[in-house]
């Protein structure tokens, strides 16, 4: 099946999802779409992420996607459940995939998840880790000010390192050995939280087993691409075209092409 | 006239110009609009800016105000001179009174601007600033972090004052002895950008001078509203009424009572 796997994001944060997939899936082909005209979704509330997301859906099915990666936590818990009821295509999103590393990689069953304040406030991580182990206790944080040192190009600088000390020291306190980054910025500062949170807590990149799992899908169903053929990537957003392709230049392996401006209020 | 004024921003930002015209301006009633869902502006392109305040300027209408405010740089810079063709009641910005200001108090003629990227790009403080007095020089500086900082809490702290002193080093280097606080969230830390700056700069905030310009304008056209009635402030956002409403209260001289939520994208 060579149609495009979707994926979208409140912005460019799913780009990390992307590389993931085009790491792990090198053969298949994706349509990309990045809501940068309402970014960021971690502030709103779970109606208009909802609305949001089917528009979104709407246009990935004019592509002719044959699955949908919702690359954004926010948008995965708040939003993925109830258009998984409506459409009749696979479509997967972040958070599942990141509880269920999580679960399985605690030893001490204190498990700490960062987010947006609307991923944190919805509880979702909490709900699906404790569905998987109840004996898990999770300490869940929001982390408001991570996206915008991220996108400030703040990587490696003392700022950052101040912010992550002064939201994650109660991780600490509470001795987690597992972090789940919930949010699609956070593990380009991965340096930076591990090195507050040492080399005993273990990150885990909710990107990186969406990728896994997605891969496992793609073979259950049999709806892997083998056509053999280069793969093509083609990239939407709702605005700012020029600053979404040097983000993507920054954190894709491939060169970002053509991208297209969508008006999407209008699906 | 007792008909309100209208008044809209991005969000929450515009609350310092409402609170500006409720003190300059005990007299009238107004309805403000904070665009919550799709904030912010900052980052967006004139396109989506102006489509954006076309909905709400509709929206202000059904409301039956007699003038509006557009208490937002962005919107200011990017969308009001089209808005302003299209109807028959006036309409002014945050930008032109804050940079009539500058050019009446600068003595070196080194003016700094700062504001968001948008702001900054559009380059309009610039033009309306040598529009008034050629020989004045304008540099201007977009402070990405400050909104989120500001939102945060962050009002007194060493990471803002860090962030601070980076965006404005540049502004010492050209020796500007007025800096206009070309966005609503920057008077709620204009203590660290007067501590870093030192007391020679003077600090122009936009909100004081439109309230000014707007007095201005109501007495000139006859507009007051002289019924000496208690007046009415109401309060509509597109998403997030709780955070809306507790921001207000710290920003606001009054308690801010119901806000509702508007569909905005259906104007």
């Amino acid at each position: 099946m060579d149609n495009p796997i979707g994926v979208f994001d409140s912005g460019v944060g799913g780009l990390t999802v992307a590389r993931e997939i085009m790491r792990q899936l090198p053969g298949e082909n994706l349509v990309y779409f990045g809501d940068t005209a309402r970014v960021p979704y971690g502030s709103k509330s779970k109606n208009t992420v909802l609305k949001y997301s089917k528009q979104i859906v709407r246009f990935l099915q004019t592509k002719k996607v044959k699955a949908i990666v919702v690359a954004c936590n926010t948008a995965s818990a708040l939003a993925l459940d109830d258009i998984a009821k409506e459409i009749d295509i696979p479509i997967i999103g972040v958070v599942k995939p990141g509880a269920k590393m999580a679960v399985e990689t605690t030893k001490t069953g204190n498990v700490g998840v960062i987010g947006t304040a609307s991923t944190v406030k919805s509880g979702i991580y909490n709900d699906y880790i404790r569905e998987l182990n109840s004996d898990v206790t999770v300490v869940s944080k929001a982390c408001p000010l991570f996206v915008p040192l991220v996108e400030e190009g703040l990587i490696e600088d003392r700022v950052t390192d101040d912010i992550v000390s002064r939201y994650l020291q109660e991780m600490k306190e509470y001795n987690v050995d597992v972090l789940v980054l919930g949010c699609t910025h956070y593990p380009l500062i991965r340096n930076a939280i591990k090195r507050f949170m040492g080399d005993e807590v273990q990150l885990v990149n909710p990107a990186f087993e969406t990728a896994k799992d997605l891969k496992e899908l793609l073979v259950k169903e049999g709806m892997l691409n083998k056509s053999g053929a280069k793969p093509s990537y083609e990239y939407y957003v709702s605005d700012g075209v020029e600053s979404f392709m040097s983000f993507a230049d920054s954190v894709l392996p491939v060169h970002v092409g053509d991208t297209q401006v969508i008006d999407i209020e209008s699906f």
